[in-house]
């Protein structure tokens, strides 16, 4: 195999002489065995370090601070990997230590070695073009990982809002479709009163409209970058210009608004951002797998379950039992919500355990973050196409348990009270016969009375 | 108010002149108002304090270092206290700072105090009898209050064991009782193949057989302590005879195998056991969770739910809806579960926050471990007494679905195969005609042979 | 004991005469026995629910629903608890099945009793003023227990919010303080570069300045409820002009914005505001134990920590090593803070399992959320007065550190470069010497051309 | 592209020619593009799936329930697959719907066409051997599924069980190594008494006793399998004799001890055995995590830190600080465990989620349990060799320190009492003078008494 030669601080290191990583990303393969799951995993991640690489070559080039011939050559590169090119060569674990720096020297090393290339040069001739002198001129991992985590999660998080924002859609489509389908509300798994189908899934539909909003208002918070902080938030060694330099062209770069942080030492070592993005994740997972819980018992069945929905059959269910046919894209959306709670009290945990001026345990959140919005999007989509949509009412089941439910009594309760329609309820459940029947015989009310009573209550609906 | 004066090394403090407690506590109370529950609320661990001090001046005693009238004292107080004297007094904070320093002063001070009101002289007087020098003579928070707390979950979990215990004995009595009501069994909400109701009862039953065992495990673990290691563990100030001396006095005295640590520095840092206890009482958490939900699910009605089987009423459900009955004590204990769970991760923080040689975030622990102890006792005390034992079998409506349930097709898979039996059960669901019926009238197999497969899967439950 | 009889659909139960609460309450207090904590711990939630029950009564009136004098006396009797009054007889447990029905029915009881005496009648004569007919009329506990829960989240969430802002003004002001006092910031627990200490308090002050926000936001979203939506917020029962009246009258009762949910159905089951709130509570906890953990770190000593700041002494730190003091301020906050942590994942739990248009576990999420902000608030005014307003900085120490540290090389790299500099630390850190003399000694830089470099890099700070 | 045409009651479906999975495969595939991880990445669950139809055909051939010829196939293909043959066909996401049935299907239909191809004939060719009436005779994916998930955790486990063993040999011989380093232990990071850096790095290695045994604990649980269960434990469609013989085979083929569950219905719906696991992997990574908190506290500097001890340099630390050296070894492990107490919850709210006959997310349970194990692992074997082993210790630092502490005068308390000593070191604190300096000055004890308290309390460690 050819190799080349690197040096760093603690000693020398042979590498393949084709490799556009170096040194500094080869101890930290050797250091950090640890998932077998590369950063380029995180394929937003890599493009935002482009960015945010490309904006400090920018912001440098005009402050003087950088030949023009290398700035140019960073920038290509960082525009062809924003494109795709070079993913492999992000080899670091998403499991590692050192806040990131391992994944920014990558960054680093990949785009200086194939800037070298493109100035004619080969790997490993740092001195026309080095890693840490020129790509990384004017930063710190404090703020460049920090900085390309956020602008990651908000191309993450955009992708998750429309998977979220269609699903919604769906349930309040399905939501007109069932809105004369009158059926029993249920509350503690007991029927309550009567309501309508339409009724139910247009709730389901609604309660996303605050994850929306949160979705947008964290993507909001995520603008504030502390690009310019350097070293723990300092400043030392940037230019006095380049901070704002280096956000607008950030900004130009990845298409989205940034802003520098109000105080970059607090924003270097604070965490919260990170814990409330999962906080936000966390609540939409706990109401997507309260969805998928409630329609899996609906469509329980099939005799003898709740039966008031069918879900679209996807695959067989069994390999045993011919004909069965189970509830499994709701079933995939419980184990994405459960993860992604779990998640979330991994990304508390290592929030916590930041110290002083900077979190060490960015990378766990960072893939945390960044897979469990990908999980809960592909989830929403599937949930969508293969199961929402498709869902039918069975119209029967619903209308007949309406008919023999004693819950449609609380609505003879203000002209019979609380105590008399409790007497009645307790009949109709022991001896199966339905209230009206009960009413009419004891003469309680006239027909008319209480038929006029139960279409109030579907109107009410 | 009359008062007396106290001196530390802070400086002086007024005491009511008939308070038993002391200036440590006084200082302890007035740092720590956080939740307005007294160590005191965890009656065991109070009992558990008075034996070691108890252990501890009979110990120091034997070994002559104990004047034997200021040991009598300080065992006579120990022994009022476990009979419940003076719990009034132990008014610190459960949730405290200091590694439990402040609850091991509270019961220095107090049995100082009331120890000296027996030997004649007043509280304060600790020329006499001095809650250090005497009371924790030879001891230091670091080994006393975490053998306290492991005796005082070792009757926690003692009385928690006979609870679940009980509740299992009644799960298997159900079983017997319906040992011969034929049902549908379920995977993932839809109808799988024939078993019991009574198999279903006798497997929420046996399911707890490994928690009796996890629980007999982890109160032998417990039985490990690490008194005589005073100051992190060296033993320091401690006569070389005193922890062998103190382990069998304590083991006498509380009536349960005490055992020194095998390492008595590791014995001092390692929360390990914590999170042992914790995972056990999760586990079980978490399957009595599983149990209440089936049991809310199976009862789920009354018209259009599961309605297999009847929980007994213990409260009207509503304050509207009349005649509506609610499984309220499943609910109880889902909630107790969830708060358990939550706990769990409290306790694992608390452990993981440990530094070096202690941990100092014992209370919190000591708190949340005898309170899901208690919590989990209680609800299996009420769920085995108001709901398992009064559940009935509606043995009708089990009939009715096995008759109706295409999940009967599995048994002819064998004579038919298993696509041919696919066909046969999306016939039979589509049409609600019974699989009997479609394989008589295509002529598939002859109807005796079909009765006899079908009968073989009921004996194969 | 004299005693009464009351009924409900279970039969009958005898009383002592003279209790406020009646059956529904009686049975309750029967069926959980789980923690020993009544509702009445939750004062707050108590004053809401006679907040809701006076608005409802002013409505119930102004419709022409209710009695004006049994309109008074409700009103009269809600007012008096709002002051304080028969809080004892809120006895159902926290921890308790239902859904919250138990502690509405519980209001409605004492509250109707005490009318009645009020109108002269002696309680339980239930005809003259009926818990359920007359106190309860036009609700539901689907509405009334989150509208009171909600109001009461508010009420403690406002406390922590000043809490919280005056811990925040304290660290502030210690930033000032400590402005000029330079030392070395540290990431990753090793030294970066240097920085004042009052940066570094200024920043743990400011770090709250979004929890206040977050705080202010989710008090506006509690203040959306679903009032008038009775029965799985359908309104079944209710008069059509009730919801806005009751809404409006419960503004002014509780001197706070109210506003009615944009669909009652949605609202009455979802349970995110919850998860938001204890999302908001874990976020604040996690930032307050990192700054706890910081605090304990910095004071680390006495002689061989990092002893950059004193903490102010609260108790005596042990009970055998004589003057040892501990920063047993800090170390409560950081179990509060587990405790809170563990209790969102309680929360997230109980709200995952909600089914169908309810929410059955709300009285775990009231308890443990209105627990949380509580021990928040409290832990905050501790926390301020007790540690952070006393803190000294120990500035020889930290000059000493500043000068000896091989960190401020850092400042150098732009005029030598990063791998000449990387050598220069490497020997400092080896030989014990500075990275002045070294540079000097070496003829590396003019004596005066390093002064300037490092007296800008505290500039930049 | 050449195809080939598969039907399933679902309707038809073309596949590539040359895949060896099929029909249910392809669905699921398209069913779950979740996380983008397929069952192959656990490559233990594949070769236990191998092992698991291996055993089920040689059972089967044995009852003469299979074609020898077919038999053989299947076993064959089966040890191919253990040999590593094939695994890129496993290609169902990890994160799936139905319960491991589409995991079951995919090892079904590979080892079907495999099968088929050794025999001669082209994939698809069902009607010579069936993936579901051959490969999975007498199996449901309710017993295989669980089985071979537990046959691939003792694998996992096992790997782990070496790993801490490695690690704690290691932290035991720096014990030894260090054992006559004295030093200050701490109790909340205040120093508390003299120790030696051998007795806690002794302690360090001890902790992992407990764990080992756990871990061999939770392996012999494992062995207990409900294969033979078929659907929902029933044993329905298997043949009497068929689970003795199956577990026989299964115990000779993957050469560990498999055991029949003592009731097959509980063992068929009971997840309590993995939230088991997941509590030891949980226990595990806490104390890990709490030793790498330690190792970074112990070696904080490089001047203002602890000092005591000094980490081995892997890689360099700063893209903007020059020498920096960082401790990345401790912090991956940090972030390990916060990976696996997150899996904790995630393990545990999808094991609270079973319903009935059978846990519906077993595939998130053993993505979590088998993942958690492997990282855990690696992150052993990486903090053992590129850590512990070369730790160094500070002696100088340490026994200034040693000589400084006011700590030291616990040692004096037996002699000059609690009040006396507590004055002293107080007045060492603020002096910086020493104790030893104190008591000679003040003449409280002569010189020598003081220095063979101190030498004795050295002794006592």
């Amino acid at each position: 195999m050819d190799v080349r030669l690197e040096r760093d601080s603690l000693g020398e290191l042979e590498l393949p002489a084709d490799t556009y990583y170096g040194i500094h990303t080869a101890r930290a393969r050797d250091n950090f065995p640890i998932s077998g799951t590369p950063v380029a995993a995180h394929r937003e991640l890599v493009v935002a370090l482009a960015w945010v690489k490309a904006a400090a070559a920018r912001a440098n080039r005009e402050l003087g601070l950088l030949d023009p011939r290398v700035a140019e050559a960073i920038d290509k590169v960082c525009a062809d990997i924003a494109d795709g090119w070079g993913h492999d060569q992000f080899t670091v674990d998403v499991l590692q230590g050192g806040a990131g720096t391992s994944t920014n020297m990558n960054a680093n090393e990949v785009i200086a070695n194939r800037a070298l290339e493109l100035l004619g040069h080969r790997p490993g001739e740092y001195r026309h073009l080095d890693p840490i002198e020129h790509v990384n001129l004017g930063q710190s991992t404090n703020d460049v990982y920090p900085t390309a985590l956020r602008l990651a999660l908000r191309v993450r998080l955009g992708e998750l809002r429309n998977a979220v924002s269609t699903l919604r859609e769906s349930l309040l489509g399905k939501g007109k479709e069932f809105g004369s389908v009158v059926k029993m509300g249920r509350t503690q798994l007991q029927e309550a009163v009567p309501m309508t189908l339409g009724r139910e899934f247009a709730a389901f539909g609604l309660t996303f409209r605050d994850d929306l909003t949160r979705l947008d208002q964290v993507c909001d918070a995520l603008a504030e970058v502390n690009l310019g902080g350097t070293a723990i938030g300092t400043g030392l060694n940037a230019h006095p210009g380049y901070a704002a330099a280096a956000c607008r062209h950030l900004a130009e770069l990845a298409g989205m608004p940034v802003r520098p942080a109000f105080d970059l030492v607090e924003a270097t070592q604070d965490a919260g951002a990170y814990v409330e993005v999962s906080g936000v994740l966390r609540r939409l997972a706990v109401k997507l797998s309260k969805l998928c819980n409630d329609l899996r018992l609906l469509a329980s069945g099939p005799v003898s379950g709740f039966g008031e929905i069918t879900l679209p059959a996807r695959q067989s269910g069994s390999s045993i039992m011919p004909g069965k046919v189970n509830p499994v894209i709701p079933e995939v959306m419980n184990q994405i919500a459960f993860d992604v709670v779990g998640a979330d009290v991994t990304v508390t945990m290592a929030a916590e355990a930041g110290q002083l001026q900077l979190n060490a345990f960015l990378p766990v959140i960072a893939h945390r973050l960044l897979s469990g919005c990908a999980h809960l999007a592909a989830g929403c989509r599937v949930l969508d196409k293969r199961c929402v949509r498709g869902i039918r009412a069975n119209a029967d089941r619903l209308a007949e348990t309406v008919a023999r439910s004693p819950g449609v009594v609380t609505a003879l309760s203000p002209a019979l009270g609380y105590a008399e329609c409790a007497r009645i309820a307790q009949e109709a459940a022991t001896s199966g016969r339905t209230v009206t029947d009960i009413v009419s015989e004891r003469g309680l009310l006239a027909p008319d009375h209480v038929a006029e009573l139960l279409a109030a209550a579907s109107t009410a609906i």
